[in-house]
C-alpha cells in the first residue's frame, strides 16, 4: 500500500479536463448517468438528507464558526406593519446569517488548498476577500443530480454508531457494497453513514462530532477515484475520520479535493434513508443535491432529496 | 366572473387535510405524482433555474430589504491561516447573510396574513421573532419535489417579455396550454414566464423589476385549485402582477397563498428551460425544488432543478 | 429589611418625570452635574473600559447570543479592487455582526419587563419586530456622560476577585466608600467591580462569567435610587450576582431597571482604571459612556472613557 | 504651491513616533492638551454628532455598501420567552449588521492605501480576511478624546450649504477661523462643516450625498500637518470634495490618511452643536469620539460627543 505522501504525489486528476476546468470529478456525471439515476425512482418516496438551520443551534460548538442566526424582520405579532399591504393584511419576512459550511453542505474545490494551490493547479490566492474566482461552488452549483448510493458501513458492522476515530477502509467500503449487494460506478454520489447522526437526539445534542469522528480512511481517495465517483458525502463532520496522520489536519480532503476534484457533502443526515434502504434492499436513489449558487463561495448549504 | 371579494370569502381549503395540515397544496403531489414525474427524465439534462447570490448585487432595491452579502472569513491570501492544518495547507471558508426571500425563492404558506390568519386559519400571531411556528418553510422542506409544467405565456403571446403591469389571466393560461400542447393537472408545479429574466443581462439590470411587474391576474387563483396544482413559481418578483385593485397591494397573495395553500416561487430564472422546451416541444420535467429546512422560515432560497 | 416582593412593589419611578419620560435616571444628570464632572479632568489621562470585539471570540458561550463578527468584504490582499480608485490605491472594508448586548454594553430601558409592562408603564408589546418603540437605547444615546464613580469591592475586601455568586450588599458598597472616601450622589454613574475581570487574561478564559456569578444584591436597588444614581455598570455579565431567588431569574434587573428606569451597564472593563484609583486615590473621572443611537435598540455596545 | 504629487511624495510622517506607531497624528493629544479640552466644558451642555442607525435605511445607496441591519431575537410580543425568568418576566434581545464605515464613523489608519503601502510604511498585505494586523481601530479605540474645534465654513459663507463638489481650501479654513474667532492648533479635533447634513430632513434624503460633494481641498492636507491636528471629520461622506483630481478618486485621503496618519470622520451630524456655537460664539468643546474596539477593524461607528 502507498503511503500517504506517495498518494499526495500520484494520485491526482489535475489537467485530466482540461486546465479550465472547474468541475472535477462531476464530469462523470453524464446525461446517461443522469438518465439511469432517474430510474432509481421507483416508488416515488421522498428522503430529505439534511439537518434543520435552528437559530442559535447545531453542530457549531463555538469559535469562528457559528450556528445559524435566523432573523425575523417583521411578524405576525407587529404592531402595524412597515409596509401597508392593505385590507388589514400583513408579510413576514427573515434574515438568515450562516457559515456556508455550518451545517448539512458541500465543500466546493476552493475549500482547501495546499503548497499554495488549489485542485487543477489554480493558486490559492485566486480566492480574496471577494471570494473564489476559480473553484467557487456557482461552478457547479446545478451538477449535484446524479445516482446516489448509500453504503452504510455502521449497519454492515452491525453497529449502531461507528467508535470514535474508526478510519473506514476500502476493504471496509467493499465488505459493505458486497453485505448490500450494491455497486459503486461511474458518476455515482457515494454517500457512507458512519451512524453519528444517531447520536443526537432532535439535533440537540453534537458532542458526538466534537471529538474524535469516524470516517473515510485517506486511502479510500484512490478507490472513489477509481470507482470515478462525482462526489462523496457523509453524516460526519469532515467525511474523513479525525486525527489519522500526527501533524496533518486533513489527510482525506487534501487527496479527495485538492487531488482529485471531488466535492465533499457534510453533516447529511442519513437516518431515514438507511432505515428505508436495510428494509427492502434498494440502495441506490435519484439523488438531487443542488447548491446555492452562492458566487465565488466555498461551499454551500444544501437540502439533498433522495428520490425512491 | 365572481369579484375579488367574493373569490376572497369563497376560494379556501382551510380544514381540506385537516386542522394541524402545514402543507397546504403540496398534499396533491403523491407517491404516484412523483413517480410519473421521474418519468419525464428523458435526455439526462439538467438546468437550474435560480438567479445567481451575488455580494451586494440583485433584485433588491435597498431599504429594508438587502441583496445578499458573502463574506469571507479565510481566503488564499491570508498571511497564515487561523488554524494550523499541518503540511502548508489552508482553507477557505465564507458567511452568507441574505434575506430569504431576497432572490429565486419559495413563500412559506406564513409568508403573508389578513384579518390575523394565516391559512388554515392559523393566527399571525403564531409567527414571532422566534420565527414562525405555524406554516413555516421547514414543514415543507422536502416536499417541492414533482412534475413541473412551464407556461411560456409571454412566447405564447410571441413577445420576448409580457408588457409592465400585464395581468396574465385564466384564459391566457388555458391559450398557452393549447399552444404548447401541455395540460396541468393534479400535483403539478407550475411555472409561469413572463419573459422579465430576459432583459437582466448578465444579473445586472433589474429596473423591469422595479416599477410594474407583468404576472398573474389574481383571477388565475380558482383556475389553480381548480387543476388541483401543487404549487406556482414565475420569473417576477411577486408571481402575480402589479397594482391590480387599487388599496390592495397583493390579492393573488391572498387567495393563492393565505385561502389555498399554495406556496409561491419568486424570482425564477426560466430562460434557459424555455429555449429548450420550445426546441423540442416538451414543457414538463422532474422538478426538484426543495427548501433549505429553516426552522420557522417565512420561505427559502432554492435552486430548483428541472430535470428532462 | 423589606422583601424582593415588597421592594418590586414600593420601589418604582413610574411617572416621576411625566408618563412620556425614556430616560429614567439619567434625568438625575443635569448640566451643573455635567459641570462638575468635567471638574473630575486633573491630569489629563484616559481609560477605554471596553472588551475587545473580536472576531467569534468573547463572553458568549453558544446559543441564541453570539459573539461578534468582524468580517472583510475588502482587504489590502485582494488582487484588484471591487472599486478602482486610481494610483494603485486600495481600499479596506469590513461588517460587522454583534448582539447588541454581547460585549460591553448598556442595556436599555426596554431591555427587561414583567406582567406586560417595561418601565414607566409602557406595555412590552411596543417592542416588536422593528424594535421598541419605548424605551429604546435612541432615547438616550448621548446621556451618559457624567461623573463616574468606581467602587472596587473585591479590592476594599482585600480579594482579587469575589467569590462565585456574592452578593454585594448596601453595606459592602457603603463600606467599600468609606474605605475609598468617596461618596456616591446626584447624578453619578456607579462602577462597581467584582474582579471578575482579572481572571480573563488576553480576554480569552470567559469561564469565570458562565458559572455563578458575584454582583449587586438585588436590596442594593433601593441604596442607588435613595442616592439619585444614574446608572449602574459592573465587571460581569449581569451587573447582579446571579441565582439570588430561587425563581426569579433576574431580581435586581426587576427593581432597578423595570421598576426604577436605571440603565445597567454590563462587561464593563475596570482592571487599568481600578489600579489607577487605587494608586492616587482619586475614584472619580468623568465618564463619557455613550451608546450607538440605534433606533429601537435594547442596548448597544460601548466604548466607556473614563477621564482623571 | 506644490502639485498633488509632490505634496504625495514630501508630505508624509512615516517614522516620526517610531517603526512601529499605529497612531499616528493622534499622538499629538497629549495629557497636556486633554486637561485644556476639558476646561472647555463650562455650562456641562452635550451634543451627539451621530445619525441614527436605523434599519434598512442611512446614506448607503445600495450595492457592496449596505445601511444597517437591526434585528430583533426578543421581543415583547413572543408567546413565550425563549429562557424562561419567572414572574411572567421577559426579556428583548437584537443583532446588529453593519458596515463598519456605513454611518457616523472614524476611518482608521489601514482604510487606505496605495503603491502596497498603509501609513508608516505597513505593506497593504498586513491586512487579510482576519482583518488589519497593522492600523486598525482597535489600536487607537480610546484614543479620540481631545479639544473639538468646529469649523463651520458653510455658516463662514453666508450658505446653508456649499455647493456640489466645492473644495474647500486653506484660505477657507483660516477665514473661517477668522471670522469665528478660534485658532486650530495642536492636537486638536477639527471638524468641518459643509451644510449638507442640513439637507436630509429626519435623516432620510441622502440625495445629496449621492451626486459630487462638497469638502475639503486636498492642499488642506499640508495645513492640518502644519498645525498639529490630530484628526479630522466633516459632515459629507469622504471628508473631502469628490472628484478634485481627474483619476485619483481620493487625493486627500491618500495625503491625510496615507501620508500623515490622519483619522477621518465621515457622516458627522454638526447641526446641532454648529446653532449653538454660533448663538453664543464659542467654536471649541470637549469631544469625546472614541471608536469601537474592533479588532483590525478598518474604521468604526462612533457617537462623538461634544461638552461645552
Amino acid at each position: 500500500m502507498p503511503t500517504f505522501e506517495e498518494l499526495l504525489r500520484t494520485l491526482r486528476t489535475w489537467g485530466q479536463w482540461g486546465p479550465d476546468d472547474e468541475r472535477g470529478a462531476l464530469n462523470y456525471v453524464t446525461p446517461d448517468v443522469r438518465r439511469r439515476a432517474a430510474a432509481c425512482v421507483r416508488q416515488g418516496k421522498t428522503f430529505s438528507l439534511a439537518i434543520p438551520i435552528r437559530h442559535g443551534s447545531g453542530p457549531q460548538a463555538g469559535g469562528a464558526r457559528i450556528n445559524p442566526l435566523h432573523l425575523m424582520t417583521a411578524t405576525g405579532c407587529d404592531q402595524s406593519a412597515r409596509v401597508d399591504l392593505g385590507m388589514g393584511a400583513g408579510y413576514v419576512d427573515d434574515v438568515l446569517v450562516m457559515m456556508v459550511q455550518g451545517g448539512t453542505q458541500w465543500d466546493a474545490l476552493c475549500h482547501v488548498y495546499y503548497d499554495g494551490h488549489l485542485w487543477n493547479g489554480y493558486p490559492a490566492t485566486t480566492v480574496d476577500a471577494r471570494g473564489a474566482a476559480r473553484g467557487g461552488i456557482d461552478k457547479v452549483h446545478g451538477d449535484f443530480v446524479s445516482r446516489g448510493v448509500l453504503l452504510d458501513v455502521a449497519r454492515a458492522q452491525g453497529v449502531e454508531c461507528l467508535g470514535p476515530g474508526y478510519a473506514i477502509t476500502t476493504a471496509d467500503l467493499e465488505a459493505t457494497e458486497a453485505r448490500q449487494g450494491v455497486q459503486v460506478g461511474d458518476g455515482d454520489i457515494v454517500m457512507v453513514r458512519t451512524g453519528q447522526m444517531a447520536t443526537i437526539g432532535d439535533f440537540a445534542d453534537w458532542s458526538r462530532f466534537r471529538g474524535k469522528e469516524a470516517g473515510l480512511h485517506w486511502e479510500t481517495a484512490a478507490w472513489l477515484h477509481e470507482r470515478r465517483v462525482a462526489a462523496v458525502a457523509a453524516d460526519n463532520s469532515m467525511v474523513e475520520a479525525t486525527a489519522q496522520i500526527p501533524g496533518v489536519w486533513v489527510p482525506f480532503h487534501m487527496l479527495a479535493l485538492c487531488n482529485l476534484g471531488l466535492h465533499l457533502g457534510e453533516f447529511w443526515y442519513l437516518e431515514a434513508l438507511a432505515r428505508d434502504c436495510a428494509a427492502d434492499g434498494v440502495w441506490e436513489c435519484l439523488l438531487a443535491a443542488q447548491a446555492l449558487p452562492i458566487a465565488g463561495g466555498s461551499g454551500s448549504p444544501v437540502n439533498p432529496i433522495a428520490m425512491k
